[in-house]
């Protein structure tokens, strides 16, 4: 085992902070005792009074106002980064360069540039690194790959794919971070857009070149009070406040996309789509079969195979998750008992863990993240010149 | 009551002919017998040996191997199309210069040119026209046109519609006439695709320009024996010719939209989708609310509306189609009891009696399938330029 | 072909018998004309008026007030019963006499006495006879039955089945004769617990004894202002009349089946079944896989088969019914396109006619509506008396 | 705060002892560390060296041979009871009489009697008792009880419940302790029955009396190599001992239910029923309404309520629960993120912690044990009697 204990920092104290401390606490808990010890160390987020409140909080044990007290501190092995996009490179990149393991949230980077960057330095430095792509290793997902591979429904053909969500349909949903190019580089093309792209390129390759369009429907949001707001569901209810400012990124955007391998593809990302608490479908056509999922049924893939029956007693079977399956967590000891959001993290912070001790990379990792910004930023030109735009690989 | 009798010609005894015949043949005993009492007289086959053997096979008075003695018969007041594409135009245009009112199969023409054509006969003729878009009087689609237009889920924004069929999946169904561009125009785009696209201007509105990608993934097909041979499901599964023939024509196509009004949306098309049998379904996001719908289960609409209820009460209600809702057949008498596709096709021959008992035009219509056909070539252009294309509406 | 024409006498011209007049107006259109003509003579109902407009409204060529017009005329072959329940036997029987075929609604009696009567008499006079069982021979009640006697499940081992409707549920709903014993018999175990006592039996065989507990909620409904009311939706909206009377049979009943052949069930019938818009869903559990069904998915059948695949590649599949299955209307000529209520009624007309014409039983037969009637009044007793109650099977 | 550190000791390292491992170790990172500190200070098995391996495996301090080791600690605060159901007395008793609270599987005992001295122990002692009656804090299920208490859906009219599960459907599946009535008590009906038993009580109210009937369909089932095997996927797949042991208890019951409040119900239990992955599905018809749920969509309940909307526009709405719902875990920020079987027990775990916290009785507790094997006690000797039982409620 290469390492005993792995001493972790998180910064940002947000919802999805909280998501990643459970998932470091609870791990060995789930895992069993022969992973190496996880220990929480230090949280960092803006104020020292936040990070501290936080660090109690979310049980790390203490806080601190600077980051650069994770990403350069000796007693840190693996630094994981949950703030805005706009504050994850600076951050990655620190932590590359002395020597820390990475774990960071999607989009990887608010620019391409930036990501590049951050695929670099963690390429240079040597260490591990995992873009928090919590789709990528769910166990349906996990398995839905392992049949495309395994050729069971030939070669993929078509991809379609759609992630809809609904928190920005509220027009009096504050403009946080979340609604401002600066902070975010993207709207729900990078957001909720990252992990579609992530998913197909995991499922059926490359993208080639793309073509899009993009709307923003709610041109002004009101200002949050003070400070960021993130994306509470309760918040803003009560936020009404006079000032407004502009919303600069896209609310929803479909695109095409061509692979690499002849296969063709459409997405779709909307975060104003009405009725959609985070449902993320898609379906993989094949050749000679086709595979289906969609989040809000997660524990269920359905699987078409042309020539596993004759026509007239074929049709989609729906596979229900259990510990056959790859990745499914220790436990879900009995088929259909289920696995939620809680489990997602815990398998993608496993992952994380399991490549440090093995010495190997992670899986979806910085190049993956690059990936997913170059077509997401292809996808934004496309939208914006009315063309087809060439995916742009760098580092290939 | 502008006609005690309507005398119908039908040209076409394929598939769809009979699904006409039936519809025809049912309707008086269907809706009652108020309505003007329907004559099936003359059936035009390719032969004067399969015009008689269709008509007596579906009920009509006698065959005849010209289409002529239909479209310029004096005994004839209806010319009912189920041919192939490429002989749509041909026959309407004689038959709108004999005074006859038309009802036509999809898409319209196999050219644009063509379509136009038709469109300026009828209307110059002043006879009633109707296209066999057969989901666009369907009452879950008439309802949720309703919706719409009453403003329950606000301004439409997003429109994602597939469709998806898998009859063309097996590489050795034959060559007919809907894999050759010069019989029909246009493939999966043209067949299903045009059904999609007048779905999204009913629901949505005018289509100002789409981007698209296609793909034709079997190149050649097996050439069909003796003639042509419509899409029968058992017909090809002993075939196996030696001679292959190429398909000039796309398997799948995705395309973009951009509406006049602001929407934008997205539509998947593909006779190669594995698994699935006739699958139309289609979500309407907006400002407000949401509208989904599948044809898989035709009966239900899902509606979601977000000042209905509070948040923690909210979610898309499946609201089943009974005799309250629009277009319903008489004999859905209790709601739940379900209607089927031999339902489709009497409402619509009901729209086009009602049409011409009244002296007014039927919808969809002429123009509307013209207007399809111009955005089925725009996105055929569109595949083949690589390129966003504006959709020319002629005869605005 | 036994003969040429087939001339029917309809006796009830409400809700259901129109859709009875709909199928044999559209017989003849849907499955060719080899079949025999159907010639739709006369229709009776309670008064001549009522029945001359019904006549001229659903297709007959002439209405009687009297019905004995029908069952003893001798232009008339098959007798069609469409009356309330108390009404069955008495046209039945006169009809049997008078030799002619009979196809009669559900239940087949109101008293189990009456029902073995019509079946000795349809028997003695050797005249073919049909319950009008909608269910028995849908085509994916059919295919499940096949699946079921091919061995694919194994041995059935316990069968769950609800019928769930809510027309009752509103208490203004008037006290027609449905909600009288007198004239119906039975409540909701009677009207759509046949239905459902039905597939039990066809599925998975004779019932051998039941134990029950039975519901009345609404124990007053107003009177009807004037005659008797079919269940129409809309008619009882506006109907608020002083007077009410007793409803003196079941809302809601749930009873547990033993079978000859060891296997168990229970069934659940209640027409105050909130948010249900005649839901009939049913499982049969087989010693080696499942089928399910559910009628609002009426072209769906679901199989699980434990051998067909390993258990991590295994799940139920959902079979889309097309024409390659059992007892498909012909129009449904691709897979997927979906049949409805109409056309339930079509192949309950076309098993008549087809019997008819081959001189062999029908099926389902009085036998069968004996049968059910004999299991619905041992549910009414093990109700009552509070006892597993062995079913009586007479003339076995 | 009562007490600052929560002293655990668990007894059983098998499948379900780990899940409950799982809940202890994560709590604090998921709740916060404003809960009380749990400490899993001892684990006890049947021998020593499983004891020990399990304590290693499951993150306990230590591991005993001997329950008493736990039961009667002076550093044991809280006893969690994973034993087979023979075992649960003896331990509960004499962990009582030491003053510890209990948290003990399901069901509470194998015979009522055993359960009501658990429960007057419990009682006595004034020590804190909850059942492991996961459904009954489920999120959606809380949900579903808050709906019904509001009075939504009327005065409840009917319950209808599904508990189906395949894992005995396999005959090579050996004769554990699951399939002899000395150990289990009882077989389908007490496994997953309890469970049923429990949401029925809990949504609709006590039961008054049943009727039932059960069956074994494996009479025989293969002796384990040695030892006693829980019910492990794939631990039996492999053995084919030829040594055959007889199974006392049933396989699957289906039984009618008297609620006190005059509601009606039907529950089908089967742990033979192929392709069925632990679903859960239940129904609540009131007399203005109705709640659906089913386990394997379990973040989502459908609510019909007559009122709310015109018949047109109203129907089943899917609710997907999220933070704003009661009892969802904080890990669930965004709704639609999902919850699963993990969050099932760590919810379980919290109201235990919350109780003994507050000093307040734990939900579900001992007396719900008690009356959930009361029912099914009642339902076993209706099986069997061939009559209804009226349910004998001691300690009332």
């Amino acid at each position: 085992m290469a390492e005993k204990t792995i001493r972790v920092g998180l910064i940002g104290s947000g919802f999805i902070g909280k998501v990643h401390s459970i998932a470091y606490g609870s791990l060995a808990n789930v895992y069993g005792h022969s992973l190496p010890k996880i220990e929480r160390v230090r949280l960092a987020d803006v104020t020292t009074e936040l990070a501290q409140t936080g660090a109690a909080r979310l049980g790390w044990q203490e806080g601190t106002g600077d980051w650069r007290d994770i990403t350069r501190a000796p007693d840190i092995d693996l630094v994981d980064i949950t703030t805005p996009n706009y504050a994850h490179a600076e951050i990655a990149i620190d932590a590359a360069r002395h020597g820390k393991h990475i774990l960071c949230e999607k989009p990887l980077a608010h620019t391409v540039e930036l990501a590049r960057q951050m695929y670099e330095e963690v390429r240079a430095a040597g260490v591990v690194h995992q873009v928090a792509f919590g789709y990528h290793r769910w166990p349906a997902v996990m398995f839905a790959k392992e049949l495309i591979e395994s050729g069971r429904i030939g070669q993929p053909i078509q991809f379609r794919l759609q992630y809809l969500i609904d928190y920005a349909l509220n027009p009096d949903m504050p403009l946080s971070w979340r609604f401002q190019k600066e902070k975010a580089g993207w709207g729900a093309i990078g957001d909720v857009g990252s992990h579609a792209i992530d998913l197909a390129r995991f499922l059926v390759g490359e993208v080639s070149r793309v073509s899009a369009v993009s709307r923003t429907f709610i041109k002004r949001r009101p200002l949050p009070a003070e400070g960021d707001i993130s994306f509470g569901v309760a918040s803003y209810q009560d936020a009404k406040p006079a000032v407004y400012g502009e919303v600069d990124v896209d609310d929803a955007t479909s695109f095409l996309l061509e692979f690499d391998d002849g296969a063709i593809g459409t997405i779709d990302v909307n975060w104003m789509a009405g009725g959609h608490d985070n449902e993320v479908n898609f379906e993989v056509s094949g050749e000679r079969g086709a595979i289906r999922f969609n989040w809000q049924h997660a524990n269920e893939i359905q699987l078409y195979c042309a020539e596993d029956h004759p026509e007239r007693l074929n049709g989609f079977r729906t596979i229900i998750i259990g510990p056959l399956h790859p990745g499914a967590v220790p436990s879900l000891t009995v088929p259909g008992l289920g696995m939620g959001f809680t489990d997602a993290f815990l398998i993608a912070v496993k992952e994380m863990v399991d490549a440090i001790t093995a010495g190997r990379p992670a899986s979806p990792n910085f190049l993956d993240g690059l990936r997913a910004c170059e077509v997401i930023e292809a996808v934004q030109e496309a939208a914006k010149e009315r063309s087809w735009v060439e995916v742009k690989r760098s580092l290939a």
